[in-house]
Order: structure tokens, then sequence, then C-alpha cells
């Protein structure tokens, strides 16, 4: 018998939760979901007979101290920055712990504790950093395991509207957080292209784009990520050439969205005078020149250079930013303008799928010869509960902490899922669950 | 007898000291000059016999009670975080108070207590504030006086190289702080036009440049400042259609260092990786794309759309950016870089003069018409250290503090000179230091 203890049952959790829930009576486990909302914790459990739901604040430490000490695998759900008080009183009570968040240099510090006390802290155990990780190291060990060099080394990913439920000009819906797709990018891009250092501001980002196809599901559109350098550490890929990671969209929306991005809508570090008084329509004109004849249409093809029977003015147009519709309530930095202008177009329908494509692209040099190989996966949502995102966020951790339970993991200490270890036997197990990598592999 | 405090002894005090040094004999006035650095306020008195240097650390409390006791006028010339600390004391002892600093929130809730106690906390004393707002007011009282209405406020002021010493491609040249020039327009830029709100963001604003020529002083291109609205109120002209402020550039300026913010280099928010092994060279190249053939000039005009022949590539080519230079130890954020790379470049030449170009337009209706009126100062400096920024930032100061001690402002409370009784002295006074304003006027 075994008791795990997950804090913080928010979205990500549902996925995970259900799996455990679902193993609990085969291995004898009982199950405590703890929040801060009571009502969110129970709705999870659905009252099943091998699980308690409790309300939990994470600034109780009486409560934390009580609800570690009656648990023996403790998983943190909660926004990163409360993982160490969690972390502390797990190596208080010596409980092992798991996360899906980065591992910060907070955490990383816990590392020769967790160590001494036989304790495994693994994190970074979701999909993005979690799948990436265990599926990009599973083909570089293959790699040197040959005796294979990594010249270069891509890796990009999207969460996008699955093919069948792709019916909107920007080919793209909101399927995750949406504040975080209006403000992404923000901050410079820093990544290594022919073992030169790349910068590429947020004003550039957008534009910079590559275009490439993952397996018989189309073309999509590449744009950097901001943190591509500290993979050459976790991947022990110091001496590569190229790293680079990416994010997907459907051709098109980069092109369109950087619009955006130029006419200064996506900044949430001011709020807007008067933004109660605002239009769709005069929300956009505040950030055009002062129209010397012409409709604001005609304003915005001139200023950003567009054609209007183009497709990036009809994205534009289809999101009605020209309309004279009111803005909603409480909206007041341009980009929380701009996201409930964009929420309303960009909801999943009744009954649409999400996608998660992920692609790693390897060049590597064995025997004097050059190679490229792809390893790529697409994850189509069950419905619209076991979404593609919270399949592929939550189960790998579920799939560890069983692992960890009947015994398959020896390491100790603040881990992340880069050794054989831990990422072959949960790679596994995702297998069933449609995470799977088709690799493709060419002479160069 | 009276006794003046002059704390912060830096570089926009200089002209102000003189001033009162100058002054002194004939008044019986006892001036302390207090800096952190001793030496530095040694060197701004040079050992006139009415004047005393002090070290001073603002730290202090003691040393500032005791410091604020012993005299009867305060001045802050610190840094403006300051100024709150100065002023608490000024209002236990009551003593008057002096700066060239904006007011801040915290400055201006003194703003009771002082006119209980019959103190005179006069701010926003220099330039750019100071000046500006004298010049203005005079005009907005004189039209409103006739009984005429504020329509459009537009202002724009420079701090440029005097036209004989004008010899580089840039047609300018460092005339006080470096790295407020290379970080000037940072954040989002927001004025009315036309009863309409306008955003300009960062990466916009040096293209959305008007040009206008000033007198017989030629062209200038102006780009928006980042706080046009806040004058509306200071100034009372809350009903004007059109509220613009704005800094001058020569013609071309603005286009050429566009790029340089289009590519980047003027982020002041991170590290870049490996900086002390870059050259001027290898820095730009990290903020362009991988050349596919050609050099990286060509690689540049490419991604920029510049003509290799043009202006605008000659002015970036002729500051160095191509040359295989190593960078200065100790730079490490692309700004920083940047700024090393610069200095060298727009730094005054011995017996360099340079020159303050300010300008207000203004329409306004009378008796059923409407009229355009101009109102243009520029100051040329004396020499290297009386320079037209220094005549500028430091006279309206020493002369608001002659005046008062004169008895001639019987305002009390926090101030800022947009009143009559505090501008009309004061700009009569700066007329013969060059400081003078050329109306012109037209019906439109």
């Amino acid at each position: 018998m075994k008791n795990i203890l997950i804090i913080g049952a928010g979205l990500s959790s549902s996925t995970m939760i259900s799996y455990l829930l679902d193993k609990s009576g085969e291995y004898g486990w009982s199950i405590v979901v703890a929040d801060v909302n009571k009502s969110v914790a129970e709705s999870k459990i659905d009252n099943h007979p091998n699980a308690k739901a409790v309300e939990f604040d994470i600034h109780s430490d009486l409560a934390l101290t009580k609800l570690v000490s009656e648990n023996d695998i403790i998983v943190s759900m909660l926004p990163s920055r409360f993982h160490p008080l969690v972390a502390e009183e797990c190596l208080k009570q010596k409980k092992h712990m798991f996360t899906a968040s980065y591992v910060s240099p907070q955490m990383r510090a816990y590392d020769d504790e967790a160590k001494e006390k036989d304790l495994l802290f693994l994190n970074e155990c979701g999909v993005d950093p979690g799948i990436d990780h265990m599926s990009a190291m599973k083909v570089i060990d293959d790699i040197r395991n040959k005796g294979g060099k990594i010249i270069s080394f891509e890796s990009n990913t999207g969460g996008l509207i699955a093919p069948e439920y792709d019916n909107n000009p920007w080919n793209y819906k909101f399927t995750w957080n949406a504040r975080n797709v209006i403000l992404a990018g923000q901050g410079t891009a820093c990544f290594r292209h022919n073992n030169k250092l790349k910068y590429i501001p947020y004003n550039r980002l957008f534009e910079r784009t590559s275009r490439m196809s993952v397996l018989d599901y189309g073309e999509f559109d590449v744009y950097a990520n901001r943190d591509s350098l500290m993979y050459q550490e976790i991947y022990g890929i110091e001496d590569a050439e190229t790293i680079f990671r990416g994010t997907f969209r459907r051709p098109g929306y980069c092109e369109a969205y950087n619009v955006f991005i130029q006419l200064g809508l996506t900044d949430d570090t001011y709020e807007m005078e008067n933004a109660e008084k605002l239009t769709n329509r005069s929300y956009l004109a505040a950030f055009l020149p002062e129209p010397n004849g012409g409709e604001l249409e005609d304003v915005l093809c001139r200023y950003m250079n567009l054609d209007r029977n183009g497709e990036v003015f009809r994205k534009i147009e289809w999101l009605g930013l020209f309309e004279e519709k009111k803005i909603s309530k409480g909206k007041h930095t341009p980009a929380q303008i701009l996201q409930s202008i964009i929420e309303p177009k960009w909801t999943l329908d009744e009954g649409d799928l999400d996608m998660i494509v992920m692609q790693h692209r390897f060049v590597y040099e064995l025997n004097g010869k050059r190679f490229k190989r792809l390893s790529s996966m697409i994850v189509i949502g069950k419905d619209t509960v076991d979404t593609a995102m919270s399949i592929t966020v939550g189960m790998p951790v579920a799939f560890a902490i069983e692992e960890f339970l009947n015994g398959k993991f020896s390491v100790r200490g603040v881990q992340v899922p880069v050794i054989p270890e831990l990422y072959e036997p949960i790679l596994e197990k995702l297998s069933p669950f449609g995470v799977e990598f088709i690799e493709e592999e060419f002479e160069l």
C-alpha cells in the first residue's frame, strides 16, 4: 500500500489523476488530491473509493507538514514558485517528489541532500519540458552508442488544432493558455547556428521563420524559442554546431500575427487611456498613423505594406479588428485587449480535438558520413477532456510515479528524464496513448 | 546674509554654482557645496571666499540634519530618487527647496505641508523640464489673455552639435549622457492627435518621424517622446485636440538609428554570451541571418532593405560596425556594446560647441479665425564648460534662487514654473544668456 499526494488539481492534472485512480485498485494505492478549491479536487476524483479530496492552502505550514507526513510520494502540480516549499518539507520528512516543471536553481540546490537521503526528486516530466527531453535523448543516446557525433540538433513543438477541425483562416485555435499565446516570443531568442550565436529580437521573430513539413501532416512555420542554449548542457551536446528550439504554427500564422507585434498590440507593459471607451476599430486606429484620407483598412495596408485582397489582411479582418464593437470590460493593456478580441474567434468548438506536433531534426556524423534523422510525433486529442495537451502533459508524470513505485528507478537526487533508466520505461508506456515517434533517416 | 546649500556637484551643477558664486558678494550669500566626492565639490568652488566644500553622504541622516540646519535654501541636484529624503528634512526644519527634476507623486504629496509651513519647493527648473514649461506657458497665457483657445500644442527639443562643428555623417555627437541617447525612446510613445490617442511602439518610433525646420537652422526630424499626455494637465490645455512632445535629430539620423533598433542592438535587458570574444563585426553578425553567400555587408543590406551605396549604409559603416575590432572589456548587453562602439565616434572634439534646439508650435482660435504660432529657441554653447546644455539646465535654478531670495516669489508649496510669477522673471534673466524665443505667427 502506497499513499500518493497530488497538490494542485488544475487543468494539467486531470489526465494524470484519472490514470492514477484507474490503477489504484490494482496496485493498492491510496490517493489524496489537495487543492485550494476543494470542489475542484472533488470533481477530479469523482467519489473514487481509493481517493480523498482535501482543501489545502500552500501557505499553511502545518497543513503541508501533516499532508506530507501521511503520504509516500508527493506530486506538486502547483505553480513552480511553490515547489521549494514542498521540496523542503519532503527533505525533512524523507519523501519522494515529482513535478512537471523546469528545475529552478533553487530546486537544483536540493540535489545533494536528496541523494544523501535516498530520495528521487523528478522534474520536467510533462510534454515540453518532458517528452521533448525523453524522445530527443533516446535518439542522441542511440547515435552516440553507435559511435556517432551530433553535429546539429533542432527541435520544434506546437500545440495546434487537429486537421479535421482546422477551419479558420489562421489555422489556429487556443488549445491551452490563451494569454501565453498572445505574449509568446517576447524577449530575445538566442540559439547557435553553424557554431555562431544568433539573436533575434521580438520585433523580427515572427518574420524569421522557416517552413518545414512533418510526416504527412502538411507544412508548418517555425519561430525560435527564447531558450535554446540551455539544452546543450542538459543533453550533453555542447559541441554541436547548431542548437535550435522552436514553436510550430501553420503557414501564414506568423506573418499575420507579426502585424500585431509590429503595431504594438501585444504590449502588456502599460494600460491604455480610456480603454473602456474603445471599440475594436478605435483600438486598432490608436496604433496607426492618422489617415490622410482613406479608410482605416487602407491606412493599415499602407502602413504595414499589406495587400487588401491578400491573406494577411483577410486573417486580421476575420478576427474582427475593424468592427465597431465595444472592448470587453476590465481589459486595459494592449495585449489584454487583443486577447479579448481574439478569444471568441480562436475558441474550440464543441467536439473540436487538439493536436501536439513535435519534431527533432538531427544531423550526425558516423564513420565519416553525415546523416540526417527526423524523429516526429503527432498526438491528436481523444476527446475534449483527454486532449492531446492534457495527455502529453499529464501522462509522463503518471507513468513516472507508476514505474517508480514498481521499483524501476534506482537513480536518486534532483533529476530530469534524460537518462535511459528514466525515459525508456516512460516512453514505452506512452506509446499506446498515441505518443509515438516516427523516425526517418537519410544520408546527406 | 543667506546660506545656500547645494547637494550634488555633478555635471549639471557647474554653471549654476559658478553663477551663484559670482553673485554671492553682491548679495552676501554664503554657499555650501556638498558632494559624496569632496574633491568634485572643491573643484566647483575653486577656493571662492564665500563658499565651502563638504563631503556628504545622503545616507547619513545626521549629516543631512546638520547641513540643512545651517542653511536657508536647499538645492538638491541629486538623482531624483533622493529628493524625498531632502524634502522631509526641509519640512522638518522649515527650509525652502529647489530641484531641476520632475515632480514625483511622493514630492507632490508634500504640497499641503509645505504650504502650511510657508515653504517653496520649486521643481522642474532645468531645460526639459524647465525652460520648455516656462516658454510654452508664456505663449499659452498670452493667447488665453487675448481670449484665444489652444487647438494644438506641439513641442520639440533636441541636444545637438552646433552647425559649425557638425562634421560627421550622423550630424550628431554626444553632448550629454551617452547611455540615455543609446536607450532613448524605449517603451511606447503616447500622444493626442486630432482628438485621438495615438501609440507608437519603440520598433516603429524612429520610422514615424516628421521633418520640420527651425528658424534658419535648417531641417530636423522629430520622433515622439513617451510622455506627451501629462502636459495637458500641467499646462491646463486638456481640451486641445493635439498634444505632442518630441525630440529633434538632424535629418537621416532616425532612419539610420532605426536599423540598430530593428536588429535588436539597443536591447539592455540581457547579456550576450561570450561578449569578451566579440568584435564589432561578429557582434553585428549575431543579429543577422546566416549569409547564404555574400559578405556581411550585403546580408545587412538585404535584411534591412538598404542600398549599399546609400546614406544609411554609409552612416553605419562610418561607425565601424563592420570592423574586426575587439569589443571593449566589461560590456555585456547589446546596448552597452553598441554604446562602446559608437562613443569614440560621436565624442566632442576639442573646442566643439553644442546646441539646444527647442520649438513650440501652437494652433489657436481667436475671434473665429485660426492662427499658427511658432516659438523657437536656439542656444549655442559658450565654450566646453559652459555648454548650451549646462547653461540651459543650470541657469533656471540659479535665477529661481536669486529671484526667490530677492523676495520676488510669493507662491508656496510644491511648484513647477508654469505661472507668470515664476516664469516671467526667470525667462527675463535667461535672455542675456542666449536663451531667447523667436516668435513667428501666421493666420491659417
